[in-house]
């Protein structure tokens, strides 16, 4: 029987406690949690303003005065403290109130003016101790119930790409196939996009970021389509590419190399591989084809509660796959003088390999 | 005659010009600037990953490959450099390249880890000197071209509240009178909304920043509004608070405070009033009427390229309003067995007092 309760509410104590495990291994006997994903991995907490810190049995969620009704019915195990002057000196006054000697902080996700603050009053009773990406190396094999709202968020992505597809004609601009996407969304159930959408076409698609432009879309355009959507937390990312009108024979060419060295790239995805050479197995055979300077991005990211999160496969990553890690696969070719094309999937690392989670034809 | 081009471009020389003319007093002979809105505002890129490096007449763009095409089109007098590896790696590179010896940073925009990395870098030849705010102070004060982008962003707010006070109806949920916002904002222009639309209604309105649910509005509902659209990168903010069907007694008595709190407030906004007497104005008024206890956040904030900038309107800020200056004035009183109501328009303090920018009635 699956604990459904624990899975699904901020009061997850399996997470919890593989925190607590790991605070020995690193000196400390306190935690501060600043960024709003690892708030809400941990408490369920979903404002915009806020620090965890963790104790031992004492979890205290300290934010403002905004806060006080969302905190207490989303954090109900935290007891929740508002603070009145600046966040830091709370968390500061609340540390040494619970007898913290040793508070670790993120030093990837606290600014030098928070760090000279807290360690200002903190002293000389507790010192600071850098400790980075404890809580993301939590979040970095997804639980029972973090599958569930990703598979629901990458099903609405599976909807909602039909939609873009249809929207896709020339005469139709790049901001009207960008509404139609976010308003699908909507419809579909998501909180909204899980990062801006974009719709590229023509030359614009040579560039991998580009903002939905007034940009009508031509024939024979290639229109690149990438987009996610947000539900329960939980980011959807997936890409595809069409064809305004008829197929080019430049499109296809360009779409065929970028298709298989995705497939390359997907199939090679299993437990223990190097990022870097799930990396390398898609731009090989970009490379091969002689457009190896054409793909100036790494080849996929982890995705959860952040769209980018760990692991990140590119040529230069140190990070290795392993079973319950998802992450994207999206190779792509961009001419700046035509256009481009990028095709992404999520996947999860399987014992046995791989599982694409997105299912749009492609 | 006014400079247009030199106003809309990211080539903006005064702006430069006034940034250059601060460094002396800082020490400095170049400066990082990192974050997105900083590096909009004096580059005109809009890309989600770049410094820019500015060392008097050389002023570089560092982004990586995704981005060479959109660097090229956007901040044309910019030198952009591509990274392959970290980004710090390229800035404390180029810095030394450029022959700095005190690189400004900012430590409120800078980790500590991207401290610890870049100071490893730059020694023994370049220092790294704290500069807090440089160039949010040049943002203060609001030029032309930024004012007509507001006044745009800003009329598109007057116009979708029209469009939600419509789909305010016993019956209708929260989240489809957010997606009609949403599709409005984008059906008039906005590039989409400036920050997560919220739409609260009942209970769920003495949560200030509650997000929009599957709950249907109820007759008699307070229903808060609070939403702003997102145009050529400046945010408009207004809040608005409708009664769904008649108005209640307990909606009228709470209205008529708040929109007095209000009123005070920006009667009162000029030109070197500190921002806590502004805020002291509209908590009076509810403090007055037994209130107190239930206005938890600040008076108001400074609106641009950023949804919250300086100046901070509260009980606790040092900042004093000054001509130019776009802040919100939105008091608000929040029961929690009851709902909320929360008032708020954008003003520019002028030389004479303030003008409002937002028109919709209240």
């Amino acid at each position: 029987m699956s604990n459904d309760s624990a899975d699904k509410s901020g009061t997850d104590l399996p997470r919890i406690g593989r925190l607590l495990d790991a605070f020995e291994g690193h000196g400390i006997d306190a935690l501060l949690v600043a960024s709003p994903t690892n708030r809400r991995y941990l408490s369920g907490f979903t404002g915009s303003s806020a620090n965890l810190l963790i104790a031992g049995e004492r979890k205290l969620l300290i934010t403002d005065g905004r806060y006080s009704t969302q905190a207490a019915a989303q954090a109900a195990d935290y007891e929740c403290v508002i603070h009145k002057g600046p966040l830091l000196d709370q968390v500061a006054a609340s540390a040494l109130e619970l007898g913290a000697t040793s508070l670790g902080f993120d030093p990837k996700l606290t600014t030098v003016a928070e760090f000279e603050a807290l360690s200002m009053s903190l002293k000389p009773n507790c010192e600071l101790v850098a400790v980075s990406g404890l809580i993301e190396s939590l979040r970095l094999r997804k639980d029972e119930a973090e599958m569930d709202a990703l598979r629901r968020a990458i099903a609405i992505g599976d909807a909602v790409m039909g939609a873009a597809e249809k929207a896709i004609l020339p005469g139709a601009r790049e901001i009207d196939v960008a509404t139609t996407i976010e308003q699908e969304f909507r419809l579909a159930g998501a909180s909204g996009p899980s990062f801006p959408v974009i719709v590229a076409s023509g030359r614009n698609a040579a560039m991998p970021h580009h903002s939905p432009s007034d940009k009508a879309i031509e024939e024979g355009d290639s229109v690149v389509v990438d987009m996610g959507a947000m539900l329960d937390g939980y980011c959807s990312d997936m890409t595809r590419t069409f064809c305004a009108g008829e197929p080019t024979p430049t499109f296809e060419e360009i779409y065929g190399v970028v298709l298989e060295a995705q497939k390359a790239a997907i199939n090679g995805v299993r437990d223990g591989l190097k990022a870097m050479d799930c990396d390398g197995l898609a731009r090989g055979v970009i490379t091969s084809a002689g457009y190896g300077d054409n793909f100036g991005h790494g080849t996929g990211h982890g995705v959860g509660l952040d769209i980018h999160e760990a692991p990140r496969v590119s040529s230069t990553s140190d990070d290795v796959l392993c079973v319950g890690m998802v992450h994207s696969v999206e190779p792509g070719i961009y001419l700046p003088d035509w256009g481009g094309v990028r095709i992404e999937d999520l996947v999860l690392v399987t014992e046995n390999g791989s599982e694409i989670l997105s299912q749009y034809p492609k």
